[in-house]
């Protein structure tokens, strides 16, 4: 068997994510499990990890398990600090170690970004960034991380310059699972000019929002809109919400997207038809390129 | 026993109502259930309003039960027609005639108001409105009724020119409830200087909205706000992106607040700020008064 050298996780509200890593910077395992920081209380932790990683751990050595995400949150295993911006990415200054019951274990939580005016907060994001930061050094401008949260990030010489957090998924979720609209939302098509509508709408008119939202509904009863063209008008009504209040962030701006590639699809073609160019990078990608940064760095810091 | 003349009935999505009349007119009853619309099949809304009236029946005679709100939905009883505005108040045009088991009953549900452009629907609104304007039959201007879906109106000579419909109610509900805002806004207490703030920022800058909720959370985490601080916030960005988007039904105008007192006073205060004067007037009152003059309507035409 591979030995492990060490392992990269991320563990972020509803996921669980392990890379073990041999002593030549592979990764042979990717490991996986749904035991996310929101189901598990601070004593169950060590043994959820364990469960996940244990056959990959050497008998007679400590292995370093280093994590990014809110793992590190109040609500997570311990609370890391917070690293305020501006900052540079891929430090290990404010990281926090917890001391296992398994002395196999050397486990290593990365600090998360805070900012104070706006009061704003990222833990993994900050990750996914070094990790970009790591293969585009020389990037000077923003990066959108779309997601429940979705950050938008001002880069400049390395550091994130200051950042805006929206709570744009998870309104959309909140409308399709549990709002009055649900009914007319169960479809996975997809009416693309519906949605880029949407956005230009929002984009526009950002103020008619709570109206748009009900308009939704009075369409689908009274014209009997399909449920393609009323989902797809609802992701561009959030998304346009969105693209409103980031306007600071993505005018005049090339852009780099990260994330799922469904989502920065839905992001670069609406930041298209306002004139934008993106690119696109793999959410899981970037935060394993960022915990091998930081890794790098902790091994430095310790020798 | 007192005899009933006939029945008003307002039977919404969570609540329903009735008010059993006399040959005065006047109440002598007034019961209430939680059957409401939302959790009836088509064929419990029979058996669901004796349940409730059986006791108020005449044996020997036919008892007129007169209905509005979402009874008269897709999802509800049978489906009633709507009145597209502008049009008259109070009237029974397109009243829908239900045939039941029961010979005892005659069941007439009224009409909604829909609207084209942009696409809008009412059910129960349109009879306080009705009742409302019997009230202040010469009324000219707006009524604000809010709620989980609040309606804006703008009447003139006894007809609802115009309305428009804001998703508010519901979205404060969805993310008090569900959202991961929720663990902050565990209270009864209230911060009125941060609901008053919250309108203010909402109605200059709409577009941060779904910035301006994950504020709330990242400001509990940062700055440990109190939960009233934090509740009263996310009322008045709700609240106040309504504003925004109502902004054409409340500038320069006197405005009649119909619904309940606590909501009504939210808006007053939030409305008063702007500079803007409004009277509140009790939801049920002008309910009762709507179904009252729609009664009147109906006799006359069978006469």
């Amino acid at each position: 068997m591979r030995r492990t050298e060490w392992i990269a996780v991320d563990w972020g509200t509803s996921t669980l994510r392990a890379w073990t890593i041999d002593h030549n910077g592979q990764v042979f395992q990717k490991l996986q499990s749904s035991s996310g920081v929101s189901v598990l209380m601070p004593n169950e932790f060590e043994a959820t990890l364990l469960e996940l990683i244990a056959p990959f751990l050497d008998h007679d050595a400590v292995t370093t398990v280093l994590c990014c995400g809110m793992v590190g949150a109040r609500q997570g295993w311990e609370e890391a600090k917070y690293s305020m911006v501006p900052c540079q990415t891929g430090g290990i200054k404010d990281a926090h170690r917890v001391i296992t019951m398994d002395k196999r274990l050397e486990v290593v939580i990365l600090p998360g970004f805070a900012q104070s005016l706006p009061a704003d907060v990222m833990r993994g994001e900050e990750t996914q960034i070094a990790g970009f930061l790591k293969w585009e050094p020389n990037f000077f401008g923003t990066i959108c991380l779309p997601g429940t949260h979705t950050k938008w990030a001002q880069i400049s010489a390395n550091e994130v310059v200051s950042f805006r957090t929206f709570l744009t998924g998870e309104i959309f979720e909140l409308l399709t699972k549990h709002s009055t609209l649900r009914f007319n939302l169960t479809t996975d098509a997809w009416d693309q000019a519906a949605f880029l509508d949407a956005v230009n709408d929002a984009l526009s008119a950002p103020h008619y929002f709570s109206s748009r939202l009900f308009e939704i509904r009075s369409d689908a009863l009274l014209n009997e809109i399909h449920a393609e063209t009323a989902r797809a008008r609802l992701s561009g009504f959030v998304i346009g919400l969105e693209l409103a209040g980031a306007r600071a962030y993505w005018l005049g701006q090339d852009i780099a997207l990260i994330g799922s590639s469904s989502l920065c699809s839905l992001y670069q073609t609406a930041l298209e038809q306002q004139g934008i160019n993106s690119e696109t990078h793999d959410g899981d990608d970037m935060v394993l390129e960022g915990l091998k940064a930081a890794y790098r760095s902790l091994r430095l810091a310790s020798s």
